[in-house]
């Protein structure tokens, strides 16, 4: 029932959350970590060291980040990110629930900043050894929405965002990542008040897991 | 008479010089600066998220830090450094002598740590558009000679790098790179005192230049 990471098997299941800012992804990724008894977990900044990496992306202090320095360091918190969170969990038998896994590299960094999506899949290869989650699931929204949604201050990396370019670039590459994936993602129409959206995501993540044998 | 670095032609010329921690580089980067008139500077931790960087690297508090996290930003710390300090002095005509390069990562995080080296290759290729040092000086020293120089604490690599076999394996690498590319590397005998040294490099340096037309 499990799969080989790095030479050792894993049993817990791997289900990430994905969207656009405002889109609702951290209140439904603790919703649906409650739900299925999962362990909760988020990109990036969960560990000490990837804290510090968070910092330097989103402080507006760093405003002379390089697209290029920007793409690694968000590529360097994931190797963390598994090799202290992600991937205990998942060989301990626990299943986990990510707030954003690789996808939102290669939409942020590839379809937004123009990074080369083969050159970024490979090193979140590298960074990952290649685990890939059961599930994704998208939460779909129009940007104009989500944009309504965001109150708080904006961030270096949100404050692009804000460009309806920006977004829209990053929204048409979740949908292109899904449609390219169909047997582990699902899109979840986001427009919803958060009871609604929780109770998609719940029926799409147990009919995931109860129907296959994984 | 320029090279073409993401698409924009470089006069100046890059001198990296490399060697095991101990054999005397940023000494001896500082005197060839000095004597050539260049602009001097260093890998990592150069630029203000470079420091950043440097800290998460060196700080014993990271103990965490998991070998691919650490590659990824020692990458990340040399696409800032490029953007930052060393394309805009190459670009303005001047010359640069850079205390590390690529190389490190090579010997460090490869021969050192055991990352796949096509890998490195890959993201240091993306991290500085394919610039390569024009001149790289090895100083190549004994590690036991190497480790008696080392006067100050420790740091978090460094502490690895007393283990002789490590620091075996770093020097080993440098002359396998050297020995890779002999148009543009020189090996030094760095056993001297300063000033010893510090003649040979100022003599391999003006040799190198004289001599060739770049």
């Amino acid at each position: 029932m499990g799969r080989a990471l790095g030479g050792v098997d894993v049993t817990g299941k791997l289900i990430a959350l994905e969207g656009i800012d405002g889109s609702g992804k951290s209140t439904q990724a603790c919703r649906l970590a409650g739900s299925l008894g999962a362990e909760l977990t988020f990109q990036f900044g969960a560990t000490e060291i990837g804290s510090v990496i968070r910092d330097l992306l989103l402080s507006p202090t760093y405003s002379e980040l390089d697209d290029k320095t920007e793409a690694l360091l968000v590529v360097a918190d994931k190797a963390q990110h598994l090799t202290e969170i992600v991937h205990p969990a998942l060989q301990a038998g626990r299943d986990v629930v990510t707030d954003r896994y690789t996808a939102s590299t290669l939409v942020y960094q590839g379809y937004g900043r123009g990074i080369d999506l083969v050159f970024l899949k490979s090193i979140l290869q590298f960074a990952t050894s290649g685990l890939e989650p059961d599930l994704t699931i998208l939460l779909d929204l129009d940007p104009a929405q989500a944009s309504n949604r965001l109150q708080q201050k904006l961030d270096r990396i949100e404050d692009a965002t804000t460009k309806t370019s920006f977004v829209s670039r990053i929204r048409n590459g979740y949908i292109q990542l899904a449609a390219e994936s169909p047997d582990s993602w699902v899109v979840v129409d986001a427009s919803g008040n958060i009871d609604e959206v929780a109770i998609q995501i719940e029926a799409v993540a147990r009919k995931f897991f109860c129907e296959r044998t994984l």
